[in-house]
């Protein structure tokens, strides 16, 4: 058996080393390659993923996950090996049930669209990509239905990025998240006007990075294993666990864009580099869902970088390196600027109260095109009623509208956006029992350490890898099931409190 | 047939393209990647080369080539098929021949004596290597056996880099250059010692960087295909015919190593951007040779580079960005100081006149340990006498010595360095053809105008790729057979004219 499982090692490193050789293939076109690179560029990725998929799907991997079965079943569900074999059977079943034919033509067609989306996007042109899209939504129930008995047809889509969650779950919570949210989104608006103009001034960029950098260093960020580069989109990338990388960008204009994007990323960089060494090129080393992940980016950013405590430590040397724009401005002035709630339209520019809102109208409004509910030609036209009904606020125009994200226009449509409210939730959640496990972290971080916070969340999270779902996952850190009540105590507590 | 070439392209194109992701990876790790990602990486790179290389000696690749035989035989020989099935014939010939156990261990070795090289050489600790270097000794002897039948153990590993060369002509026409060089580089040394001390001065970096990117795209390295970055090792690499980058260093008390290392490399990547775009990821796609490959680096280097009419037209503009190192020096001093001749160490610091003494000296040690005349162990002694003998001088320590280049602790003893004065040689008789063709083309220097003599180029040599081996390419463009007269002329006439 020991032989067999050894096997089954040596074949996923293969299947895992295509996939981070992928990564790296799209880190260079994102960062440092020509513009004459990009044909042969699509090429290579695309024939990188086939080969790392061929090998997942070898009929070889399935007989040696037969052959281990009674084996696995003999050991402690909790221990490596048993983990291995449950996760790299879920996987491996997911893999083989989609026709590599239809992958391979979704990925084309994926690309050709990400394509379109650049050029129709500034253009404010949607019918430019309506076709796209609908072919989009048309892959999408195909890939679902590569998975008969569904409860709804959103339920794998959704599986891919949080395994084990499902659409009437996910709505039953975000309803309930919903109906709490709003009314408290009310009270903090009818709250005087923040005044956030300190940050709206000039901040150069090579100062910006050098302070972003100094703080995700403080926060556990290991540039030893890892670096920051500039991208149009900020991403978290990863090549092996000894080496996961992190992209920025700058708005010299406004200072919160770059500082909190950067230390979002570094939240999920250091779980990544959190993973144990051990589980190095196997399925196991990897954020366990978007969820979790998104739980990690969120805590740090918001609930760390956005807090009193922490600007209490940080805000003298952003003062010193900024002393024109903000030596006359209070730690106050600058706490409420950061943290300035106003509904917006663009999600990735939102504030804490209002994300989750820009959350759930994409989450409702894949499951109606996904259900036949909705045509993908009105989505623009409901993109805006769902915005003037949710956040009092509409678009001027598309770009700003439905064509602001890049997820529809890249991926499945389906499965793409609840992985940023779950993680929310999740953050409240982990914060809370970190909190309980170490009353001294709020103190800490208002003394710049990070220590405690990293250690825990690495010994309770990060370690683990894909270890556990994340439903699993909560259950062992909380003790409890996914719960909105942390979150939105948390929330009332920060703005009302 | 058109099917079976069809498909022999389409199994082409992965084994290319898996060599240019090879190739991006190893670009990666030499600029950007964290010391924590050294690990995967090397798993990584050999995973893509042996990915790579299964498909190169598919039995199927053979038989298609089988095949298409008579076909190619009934085509004009210098189509570009009768050219594809050629050179793939020669290719897969050649890697059919060495077990994949053989590479793979050879491979593992090279880097595993690389990284015990870059300990080594600084520690200057020859015995540390020692060993390693005697393993590669043996395994260059196995490979070479791989290849029975040669005149010269160290013919199918000099065919590997400078395809149809053999260790007898090469030594013949390395004895005749030898016996012309010697006496000539007497003679220059009698000459009033040259100050060069202009250039040894303070450049600070980001000026050197901006001038040498201005120099470059003016002859022709298109940016919109490639990008400049930094590493230890300047060198130029390619991810697919639009994406040819190169990188270089600086020094910023000596202006000449970052400036020409800068040149030098823009030389090798204009030979692979030249490269007719219809052979993109064929085994068309490539500059033919090694020696060929130099000669477009040292003609861009030297002959124009270090060109009175060069400088002439860029001296003022130097002089402007450096006015206070440069603005009280002659272009003549200029001129004499990045032309100075003087036997010292180091190759890759050489001078025009002693240059191949270097590379001499190298080829004549790799074919003494390759026969057996010359063991490892005394490799060091046998430098130094070398050096002694040929250049007068030595190195202080091993350092300095048979521990300076690369080759040989990263890939096979043999064919490693003969490219180099090749590719002088090369440069000398190809230059010699674009003056009879076009004898504008040093006034046009004078100006900074580069386009009749990087067309020229492009036309007789770049845009062919591999089509046609170095020995056929050189009766093509000069119509005749390699000869050492346009150099040992072209070097009379610039340093004793």
């Amino acid at each position: 058996m020991e032989k067999k499982l050894d096997e089954l090692k040596d074949r996923l490193r293969e299947v895992e080393d295509l996939q981070l050789v992928s990564a790296l293939l799209n880190w260079d076109q994102s960062t440092y390659m020509p513009p004459g690179g990009a044909a042969a560029r699509g090429r290579q990725m695309s024939l990188v993923a086939r080969l790392g998929h061929e090998k997942l799907i070898d009929p070889a991997v399935g007989r040696l996950l037969d052959d281990l079965q009674p084996y696995a079943e003999g050991l402690d569900p909790d221990s490596d090996d048993a983990a291995l074999i449950r996760v790299t059977r879920r996987q491996y079943d997911k893999s083989v049930r989609v026709p590599p034919r239809l992958l391979a033509q979704f990925n084309e067609h994926g690309a050709a669209s990400y394509q379109a989306w650049t050029v129709a996007r500034p253009a404010n042109d949607f019918k430019a990509v309506q076709p796209m899209l609908e072919k989009t939504l048309d892959f999408s129930r195909q890939l679902a239905d590569c998975f008969p008995g569904y409860e709804h047809i959103a339920d794998p889509l959704i599986d891919y990025s949080d395994e084990g969650m499902k659409a009437e779950s996910v709505r039953t919570l975000f309803a309930n998240l919903r109906e709490q949210l709003v009314p408290l989104l009310k009270e903090v608006l009818s709250q005087p006007v923040v005044d956030d103009s300190s940050v709206h001034q000039f901040f150069p960029e090579d100062k910006q990075r050098a302070f972003g950098e100094r703080v995700i260093r403080d926060l556990g960020y290991d540039f030893n294993r890892g670096r920051q580069d500039k991208t149009h989109h900020p991403f978290m990338t990863k090549f092996s666990l000894g080496d996961v990388r992190i992209t920025t960008r700058f708005q010299e204009d406004y200072l919160a864009n770059g500082l909190f994007s950067t230390i979002h990323e570094s939240g999920h960089a250091m779980y990544e580099q959190g993973i144990d060494m051990k589980y190095e090129a196997s399925p196991l080393a990897h954020g366990t869902s978007a969820g979790v992940h998104e739980s990690q980016s969120r805590l740090w950013e918001n609930v760390v970088g956005r807090s009193r405590a922490f600007w209490g430590h940080y805000y003298p040397g952003l003062q010193e390196l900024f002393p024109e724009q903000l030596g006359d401005v209070s730690l106050e002035t600058f706490y409420r600027a950061i943290n300035k709630v106003q509904p917006s339209v663009i999600r990735t520019e939102a504030d804490q109260m209002t994300y989750d809102l820009h959350v759930m109208i994409r989450f409702d409004l894949e499951l109606a095109m996904l259900e036949g509910s909705l045509e993908v030609r009105d989505l623009p036209d409901a993109w805006m009623a769902r915005y003037e009904s949710d956040l009092g606020i509409t678009a001027k125009d598309d770009r700003d509208g439905c064509l602001q994200d890049v997820h529809w226009f890249a991926g499945p449509i389906g499965g793409s956006f609840q992985g940023y409210t779950l993680g929310n939730i999740m953050a409240a959640m982990f914060y809370r029992q970190a909190l309980l496990a170490h009353p001294e972290i709020p103190a800490q971080i208002g003394s710049g350490e990070f220590g405690t916070l990293h250690g825990w969340l690495t010994d309770n999270i990060y370690r683990h890898g894909a270890k556990f779902t994340a439903n699993d996952l909560v259950q062992r850190v909380t003790g409890g099931q996914l719960t909105i009540e942390p979150y939105i105590s948390y929330l009332r507590g920060k703005f009302l409190g």
